[in-house]
């Protein structure tokens, strides 16, 4: 194939080449900068502490779609399990390899040229296209999407829709969309006793005796029972310690750590109060520090999932399904500017992993979905 | 005070100046040999690893009465909280201070005087006095009490009382007689799940929650009631982990370490099939190592009890209290020769601890008890 048959292939191979390990850009935003400023897209960069992140438009009215991404991936992990080399592009049996082929570089390809061939056919578009892509979803995300979002909302930019490139096709590409993500909540929970010897219980309190009933009560609770879009609220205990090896001693304390991955039938403030009261219940002694990671979102109708339903059943000839399932994405730095919110992206199953991979022909016709749905909204 | 007026008081002081840190004996087994052989004992040293023992006997034939000791202390924790250094040992109003004053070379001086005294007035006496010393009590203690009584068992040698010089007393010398001790049984239980990431609990299987009602149920076992003796079996849990610190995977599996102290009402066999059960009822799938440190032993009645609770209560006016609380000591070695055993010493308030002392009258108080047992059993 040449460059001109299969042109999302050809700049998601350059994309690849680039070894952009989080939060590195590795030159990825320069390369797609040159490519569309000539088309009329108005380049801004913003670099926040060692994140590069870019926001690219083109047109100033309203209504504004944008297609958010990034260009950074995950560390390619053992290089020597690789069957050829993470930042050497390798076409294979249908497949293309490397790192990012799948997250998220093959839909920032996609991106770019699905604007390229809708820019080129309707040169005077309605409203505006934008790209806003950053060096940082794969680490903190903490100087990335979440920033320049705060950063576009004091200018008084409103995106209207916005399509996040993320891997969320299962089987198939476009077999699922991801139309909003559960709401993240962790806790470090420590729960206070007072130490002794296991010889004199009498003069010890052990906290992980108090700790057990109260932990068997979270975790046999019933937080929702989720809704349409959601699956019921999960609740997890990720980490356990108390103690410092010694068996003949009572533990002063036990901490431990949980997260919540939940609904939009519930809030971080009534978990937190329901916790709360539940550790009170059971009269204990502790402290608690909260860290919400990521309100839920839903985008549950609207023109940009039915533009996205249609293109895919008259291009790819499948139904696709909504889904809120899976970890957290950037989508959710987006869905609080009241922009309809939706992820589309390859097919997730290599994603994180060694020899991650995309079907080669799945590129041009991600890029075909995106132009497609560009041409029903913005045509 | 001169040595003649407070032989006990001379000998700690020579004793506690040797720096016996677990498992060195220093030199005071050698002092304890050179003082007691011109009397007639006989002196066999058993040297296991790095441990040293010493078994000096008087006389060949039953009953044979041993004072069983040791001569090392345990480390002396910050020398800087010490108002005198832990190994010069100091008179200061009234008590004497340094590490193992109480833990226990005051006994060890006590018994020595104790004994010379008595063979000085009954240079015919019955039976046979032994010493059994070591320098392994506050360490592992494999090396020590336990491989010298397997040593002296297989020569036939059988005692038939023995007093164990640990400070039992709490608030006065002779206030507390130990007539036997609980049993001690650890285990380290893990508690086996599938790791996931806590976006899709339905592919993990959180062992911390599997975990959760049965540590519930463990703690809320009545293992028994206890007896006269022994308070009732206490189960402690010790050391809990899992995870590896992240907050976004569910853990394989969670270790839980515990520690039972148990009565005579119960075995170790009793108490392991009884967790078995319990953990077998929460359908667990588990893995669990038991570590048996001692088995509970009993003096419930005797000659040497009452000879101990006589002498008391002629020398001091006060009336023992029999108790069985408490950590282990080499008693559990002893007990299975079938010999009446008994823990009697001075106070133990500032045992392991910075600035250990014993009054300094209590030194020649519990030597002359000592002698008085002996006038009783052997005189």
């Amino acid at each position: 194939m040449t460059e001109q048959d299969a042109p999302t292939l050809a700049l998601a191979r350059e994309l690849i080449s680039r070894r952009s390990v989080t939060p590195d850009d590795a030159g990825c935003q320069p390369l797609l900068t040159e490519r569309l400023e000539p088309l009329g897209f108005l380049a801004e960069r913003y670099r926040y502490g060692d994140v590069d992140n870019l926001w690219l438009r083109r047109g100033e009215g309203q209504p504004l779609f944008v297609f958010a991404g990034h260009t950074d991936v995950v560390p390619p992990g053992p290089e020597d399990q690789w069957q050829t080399p993470p930042f050497e592009p390798t076409d294979r049996d249908g497949y293309l390899y490397g790192r990012g082929a799948a997250d998220m570089k093959g839909s920032v390809a996609a991106f770019v040229c699905a604007v390229e061939r809708f820019v080129a056919a309707n040169p005077d578009h309605q409203g505006s296209i934008a790209l806003l892509l950053t060096s940082d979803e794969e680490g903190p995300a903490q100087d990335g999407t979440k920033r320049v979002v705060e950063a576009l909302t004091e200018k008084g930019i409103q995106p209207d829709w916005c399509l996040v490139g993320e891997p969320s096709s299962t089987n198939q590409v476009g077999d699922t969309i991801k139309n909003g993500r559960r709401g993240s909540l962790s806790a470090t929970l420590t729960i206070k006793g007072t130490q002794g010897h296991v010889a004199y219980p009498q003069f010890a309190d052990n906290p992980v005796h108090r700790a057990a009933p109260a932990l068997t009560d979270l975790v046999n609770t019933e937080w929702d029972t989720g809704n349409t879009y959601f699956p019921p609220t999960s609740f997890q205990i990720t980490n356990l310690r108390a103690g410092e090896g010694a068996n003949n001693v009572v533990p002063g304390s036990v901490e431990v750590a949980f997260n919540f991955r939940y609904s939009t039938e519930t809030s971080a403030d009534a978990l937190k109060e329901r916790v709360a009261l539940l550790l009170e219940r059971h009269r204990l002694d502790y402290d608690i520090e909260w860290h919400l990671s990521g309100t839920p979102f839903l985008t549950d109708e609207g023109n940009l999932i039915d533009a996205a339903t249609e293109v895919i059943r008259d291009r790819v000839g499948i139904s696709p399904h909504l889904s809120t399932a899976g970890g957290t994405s950037d989508g959710r730095f987006i869905a609080p500017t009241g922009a309809q919110v939706v992820e589309l992206g390859p097919v997730n199953a290599t994603i994180h992993k060694v020899n991650e991979c995309v079907k080669t022909e799945d590129l041009e016709a991600l890029s075909g979905i995106y132009e497609g749905i560009l041409e029903k909204l913005l045509g």
